[in-house]
């Protein structure tokens, strides 16, 4: 069967832009993950989702009110109580594809959540607010391209279906919540999906890449971790009885300054940051509430965690200065890449085999953070072989209100070295 | 004509429970300042108001846009617009009564303002939702007796204009705005209003007094001084680029910490508290902004002056250590009582007098702090005597949401006294 | 027997400028003791000294190499190794006058330590200097007058050995080492050198009080917490392997500012004071050992506790902020005066009757601190009555190089109002 | 002319030993200068030195005690006055030869200076000590290998006048002081020295090279900033009047604490050190002086300047925080390598054509700092190129107590590869 890319390209493009009008936050994508379930069955695909693919006890950062919101969202715009039923509260899914014939173990993974940006409603100069397809969800945007991730990643599926005959092995297409804050990959990962895979994948549109260019990522991210922290002491009128206040403020204000002084190490570059400090009610009343938000990374992960060791401490000590409880908790984690050569191999000769690449590019300086990397580090750990890959896009910068890709153009790339790639790991001979 | 106290008290109650339903926070007692000027008009006061009593420049705490819905809400209570117009976006108001008899100038000063507490609305334990007139305004409260204060102000006015053949000498009443943070007696004073005044006298209800004590007051207010201080840096991406970022927070957590570290001094006991902070957007970028609501305390005004100094000292520096820009705002001031020994005198013998008083005590122990302060320092500067004191009531306790004066009784003693001072300075001869 | 208290003064004068010559600080009073013991033995007292009357769990603030370095000096002045022995290295030393007739029990109490201050040595300025008796001990003085409290003892002593059939009761004569740093009543008082006393006085020279003055102190004190900090981190070169350091300069800098920012306490006024802080070796080395030298204090025992209980908390949190170690010594204390209205009446009562005492002045504005009340709180807990006053003298200033007192004038009232104390509690009616 | 080599190590064996007996602390090298320029001269070298080759304005961390009293032992070691007054109180010195011949200007840098360290006694295991070359400074020593620099240094002078009729343009030997500390290069070149050079070369033997190694640096030097910081504030009693002091100290802790607290750079890696902090003068009294020693670094001289510029700002901030005075001192500066390709590529031919190199190493892994970076800055800014190269020996660590090196062995490949550097670049053809 001949590949013929072009035929599933308007199919993602629609895919593509049914989601971005509708946006979800990380742990909310119930109507992303209803879609996702739906088409994936519909192509023949064992389908896993809820806690099946997603751990409670090892989840970070989701917020129990944003969920339970989302879920009465979901079911308004008509996603059945049976399939939220099966979700059991986790969005996020695994399908699977086993060829029957022996042969390796192949992963892929997609994200599916949105950022909490209002978008660029002026059609002048937006294009999804001049076709409508600009979000419809206040404050919500699918500003990094995870609607192009899922809309590739569900082209994908239908591809591998379609070419199921001149494959062997198996096939996982992860879709992954909450990528953002880096909190929906340590929770799947922790429930298992990646412990069968011998070679895993993934990508992201954009950033070092423009249209037709593909990016083979060395190691560069930066491990890091994210965190809140919660210090609670005691009220007290400021100026009637001081000495029976406990100030939250204080401890907070001094661990803010204290993690920002933790030491350099030598095992690699770091970052803090402390981001968000809120605490106290009133002028005249001791606070008895201080809440943090904060983020350690490293260009190691021996560098990161030595971060998050020494983190931890100051916060604690800072706690016990002031007589204030404190709760620390971990709401995001992400690592270093660490992708195998033979991996970094497979893209390169899928994207040199693609018809719309025309560039392949190393990618060697630091970026930012991908939790993609806490699914490589495992697969890595056990044996596999694991990369990461770019697909170009024309944008403005992600995280902006006017992002765009230009997904009849770009998706499908995307599609292609995706195949390429299940036919080089899994190719019958 | 004799004083037939008791004939007042209906009134008094009526109107104290009118303020009570619609209470109005600081700089926004439109409603209330036109009920005042509107009954001391029909009384035959000459009355002042807008920046005749309050200096613009000199204003302390005030915020437009509750200044403008408080504008637009009295419209609706019906308030006129001439009325309004002539606040000209003031609250506050000055009765004047010239007796046309050489004598002495005797001012009184009566608070208006209201807190931002929800009231109990439990009639079974809270006597304004039992018999109807607890709080109509969400979120707003007279938890501090400031509506009986005013209500009696009001009978004061009137048994002064019913008694006015057997006085000499002039009457100001001061219906002082914004008493809360201690904001409205500064501008006051500003504009002059107790530049002429020989005697001047201030009174609170409850606090260290029960039903039937009236208590002189020594100098056991806490000088004060309430500070905004807002740092502004620059934002970046900490994790790409922090080198390109100047945090507030961190300015802002080291200032909280070094103003809590300003030395004692000998010049007499101090506070400091930094009672509200407010910094950052998101934990991976730098915090461009940062609030801190702070204020210090002094048992001396000396002791104040030198926290207010340092404080101010310390702000800039630490705004310049991380390279931010700073904002420092003096939103409220009051200072040591420094009341005059021949006043004090005149309460005692004024209450000794009332005839539903059935104790006088002496208060000694510190208090918290009283913006009426400011006015009894300027008249005391400029050779006048000034006195305050408290007429007792039944309480939990002062800004609680279930605080309650028993207006039946508790207002009447305080008429006794006032009238009884007004009879010592100016009773004719 | 007559008084004749001028009889006392030659020797008084020859004894304190003895004492001036060789002045010795705090434990290492080895000299001054062994003369106390000897003259004492010598009138006829029983004389407890070493362990008898110190506490050696309770001292605080002893370097036992100057106390080694005491004994040496004190063995090649003459000091026989039998004395040496029986104090078994801990100064101090109490006589014990038992009139063995029926009657209360009465302490003295003379403290004889001098300072780390160089005596000025200009004979044209400095009397001392100029008659021959200034300090031969090199950055040593007796700069507060401690000399002359223990002359006046052994003065005190003579007197009432001269005058026991007058007398009924006991008497018990405490000289005191190492008051500087507030070090030597706290072990003494463990000892229970004052458990039988009713009835305890104390003095001291100078400070409010000109030549033939006597102040009878009220509650002037302030309570006080003298502590030594010491942090033990990890050295490491702080280029290469800054992580493998903890930085004990760091965890100091930190406390050193959070001991500062303590907060106030309605409970007194307070002070805090960081006086010394010496970390690390070199520049690019992370300091492995920090030393702070602080006291905290407060205008009644209630706030000075309350300071002393943060102190700890602050400086254990600061270590455990750094993971570096943290040893808290307190090397001295006082509490405030607490003096009995019985006992301040005896004083007023010896000095209006003493021939060379004209005024009797009411001592109330606080006072630096002074650990005779370590004493005075002991003996009120068990009933007993307190007191202390000062003895003028004309001087620049106490601790400072040219601090002198006029011996041949000024302590004489001090012996006359200690008899007259003795007369007024033990006389025989 | 043979290079028989082997025939130069007696004298720089006999140099080396003479120099480790009598080492000499940065800026205090009067005698080795004096040695270098006697030398020097008498080999016919033009040699300029004091002021000619140190620009006064421009050294940093020089301790005027401690260069007087070496110009003192220096004469009593029996350098003429004559020399010492050439020296002008500047050691350093710089020889010239030019051939006459047409070509570039080729520079060698040689260090000189010792350490604070006190020298291995024992000679059962340190050979100085057995063969009796050990310091006989006590507290001063040889501990990485300046001595050896400075020997070769002059064995290669002897070895370039030996051959200068088969050299062309000119030569430069640099023997330059202080470099430990960072403090010597940037005054000489300041002064001009490296203005007219076109090839630079440094070197230093051990750190990652074993003997009959050589080692071709890349970008491997931190660039280093190392300052001191006074602050000055004003004394008080701390009980008595805390109000009237202002604490060095606590501007001092706070500074080191925010120093700690710089954000990283994306420019590079850093680091900070607050190395020593000496603060106050005893528990009871505002301390009025601290002193505190630093240093930053960066893996870039962006990051390095990043650090360098924010540190000064929070210096200055931490002092006005506290109403108190600052001096900040620079005492020592470095930048990294930037060596030119052509220039290392010098290097490899010289070492792979010396007879007594076995292995020429890449050295790219990150080291301390080294001033000559200074020198090669200023060299490369101007069109020149420049390199630094390791040559190797045995040794237990460098800056230890038993470090030495095997001088029989390890000088003569230095003087191989100086020697060889000289004919690649300016041998005759």
């Amino acid at each position: 069967m001949a590949d013929n890319f072009d035929s599933y390209v308007p199919e993602m493009v629609a895919t593509r832009r049914k989601f971005h009008a509708r946006p979800e936050l990380g742990w909310t994508e119930f109507e992303t993950t209803a879609t996702v379930i739906t088409r994936l069955r519909a192509l023949g695909y064992q389908v896993l989702c809820g806690t099946q693919v997603v751990k409670p006890e090892a989840v970070l950062g989701r917020d129990e009110k944003l969920v339970a919101a989302a879920i009465e969202r979901a079911k308004s715009a008509g996603v059945s109580d049976e399939l939220l039923s099966e979700m059991g509260g986790y969005t996020g899914a695994v399908g699977i594809l086993d060829t029957g014939r022996p042969g390796p173990t192949l992963a892929f993974r997609f994200d599916m959540d949105a950022l909490p940006i209002q978008e660029l409603q002026d059609p002048a100069v937006h294009l999804p607010a001049k076709e409508g397809f600009a979000s419809t969800f206040k404050g919500v945007m699918h500003a990094c391209g995870h609607d192009a991730h899922t809309a590739v990643g569900l082209g994908v599926a239908r591809w591998l279906m379609d070419h199921k005959d001149e494959l062997v092995g198996k096939v996982k297409l992860i879709f992954q919540p909450s990528e953002e804050g880096t909190r929906g990959s340590s929770p799947m990962t922790a429930a298992g999906v990646v412990d069968d895979v011998d070679w895993f994948f993934g990508g992201h549109i954009g950033t070092e890449c423009h249209s037709h260019e593909v990016g083979v990522c060395h190691d560069v991210f930066l491990a890091t971790v994210k965190f809140d922290v919660d210090f609670t002491g005691l009220e007290s009128h400021a100026g009637a009885a001081p000495e029976k206040g406990r100030s939250a403020l204080l401890a907070a204000a001094n661990a803010a300054v204290m993690l920002s002084a933790i030491s350099r190490t030598s095992e690699g570059d770091t970052r803090i940051s402390v981001g968000k400090l809120v605490a106290g009610t009133g002028r005249n009343i001791t606070p008895a509430h201080a809440h943090m938000e904060c983020e350690v990374r490293g260009t190691t992960s021996e560098a990161c965690d030595f971060m998050w060791e020494k983190a931890q401490t100051v916060v604690k000590g800072a706690a016990e200065m002031l007589g204030v409880e404190v709760k620390l908790t971990k709401v995001g984690e992400a690592t270093t890449l660490k992708a195998t050569p033979a991996a970094m191999e497979v893209v390169r000769k899928a994207a040199a085999a693609a018809k719309d690449v025309k560039e392949v590019k190393e990618i060697t300086a630091p970026q930012a953070s991908e939790d993609c990397t806490i699914f490589t580090r495992a697969v890595v750990a056990h044996g596999g072989n694991a990369a990461f890959f770019l697909y170009g896009c024309e944008h403005h910068g992600h995280h902006r209100p006017d992002f765009d890709v230009q997904d009849t153009v770009n998706l499908e790339p995307g599609l292609e070295v995706f195949a390429g790639i299940a036919k080089e790991v899994l190719g019958r001979k």
